[in-house]
């Protein structure tokens, strides 16, 4: 039986136009793709024999585990992840589950544009200096938690990237985020919103703290929000974070 | 005369296998390629009629300025960035400048994979909770700054990714940042440090806080030091920052 392996492949935020090339090999030679249905769905056109197994959201630890389960049986198998499987995504489960199950199994990690990388892409340059990236989802972390982590961000003038800015539907986790990054922030701090980065569908807001209230409901479970630090600046429509050049 | 444009191009971390289709094409469509010089090495084997300006290091606001020129005359000019350039490369620079030299140019920013990003699969999955993401140069940011992130960072239980640890070949900073760090976290925190990732030399090194020192002549400017939280293990080689998953 030839040696199996798993490659978690990143297929970035969206159009396959943003894919590696490295990925999209991986999913060429691949005899199995396992994925959320979405994200399947992104990746179709690329397939032509290969097996596909889609599922819904939630499913993850299954997915992984059909991942080791048919690579131990010899198939190449792709697992796809949107963006960049390492952030977020489905690289530490599956590490995890394979560490246990089959701990002499081949993985391969595949990195991917991050949605954060699309979403600062579209609205200018709001990365350029130090940043913090954190997931509002309070599903897998406690509340408390994530307010610390904010609170240390908006105190240590860090640019912070809000991942899941809208957990099972609830739009009070962003009021209460902005509010603590009101603490420490002028009111008039540029933030942009980008939903569907890299997709088709992807929209953009330019706003600021004060008046990103009035947007809270633009803002779904796939969008993020990059709030500046306190050299930020909106150019027109383009969203600036200097990191200290001479200009 | 036809409109000219830059494109700010994410050649990702070093190899053009993790270089996504849309930079590819960019690169393919540009009339003149303008970067770094190890940058256009890397994507030399890409290019066939278009104009090539290669510069040192230290020669960024010229290149920007030189592709808004060319841009200002029609040209279709890619501005290669390793990596993501919206991450501690070139968009930001790029677009404060054309802001002031000609507004109404078109710039189109091309995401990448990053530098993190690829130190990370190499790794394993250290970033699959929230971090911090922190430059420990202190030529464009005050040290005091540096050491106020890497404080609330540390407090706030963030994984910590480093970039150049090493700025004009001073090992000291990374010998600081890891003193602050160790003020709140434990001495077996899992550090991994990933030199060239994603290039043909790529090496890494597995180790802890408390081990680090040991290793601070083998990080170089090119190098990513990442440090979990406090729920970061090694599985092995395996550097895994679980994301709460019931496993």
């Amino acid at each position: 039986m030839p040696a199996g392996k798993v490659s978690v492949v990143g297929i970035g935020p969206g159009l396959p136009d943003h894919m590696t090339a490295k990925a999209r090999e991986a999913l060429e030679k691949s005899d199995v793709v396992i994925g959320y249905k979405l994200y399947v769905e992104q990746v179709k056109n690329l397939l032509s024999q290969q097996e596909i197994i889609a599922s819904s959201m939630g499913k993850e630890v299954e997915r992984c585990l059909l991942a080791i389960d048919k690579a131990g049986n010899g198939k190449k198998v792709a697992l796809v992840s949107g963006g960049d499987p390492g952030i977020y995504g489905m690289s530490g489960l599956l590490l995890q589950l394979a560490g246990e199950k089959n701990p002499s199994l081949e993985v391969e990690i595949i990195p991917g544009v991050t949605a954060a990388g699309a979403a600062a892409a579209l609205l200018g340059a709001p990365l350029m200096h130090d940043f913090a990236v954190i997931s509002l989802s309070d599903l897998l972390t406690p509340w408390e938690l994530i307010e610390k982590r904010l609170e240390a961000a908006a105190y240590a003038d860090y640019v912070i990237v809000l991942y899941n800015p809208r957990s099972r539907g609830r739009s009070d986790l962003l009021s209460r985020a902005r509010e603590i990054v009101l603490k420490h922030r002028q009111s008039e701090t540029p933030v942009g919103i980008v939903r569907g980065a890299g997709r088709n569908n992807q929209k953009q807001w330019e706003t600021t703290l004060e008046e990103l209230t009035v947007l809270i409901e633009a803002v779904d479970m796939a969008s993020l929000v990059i709030i500046g630090n306190s050299h930020t600046y909106w150019d027109g429509c383009k969203m600036i974070t200097p990191r200290g050049y001479q200009v």
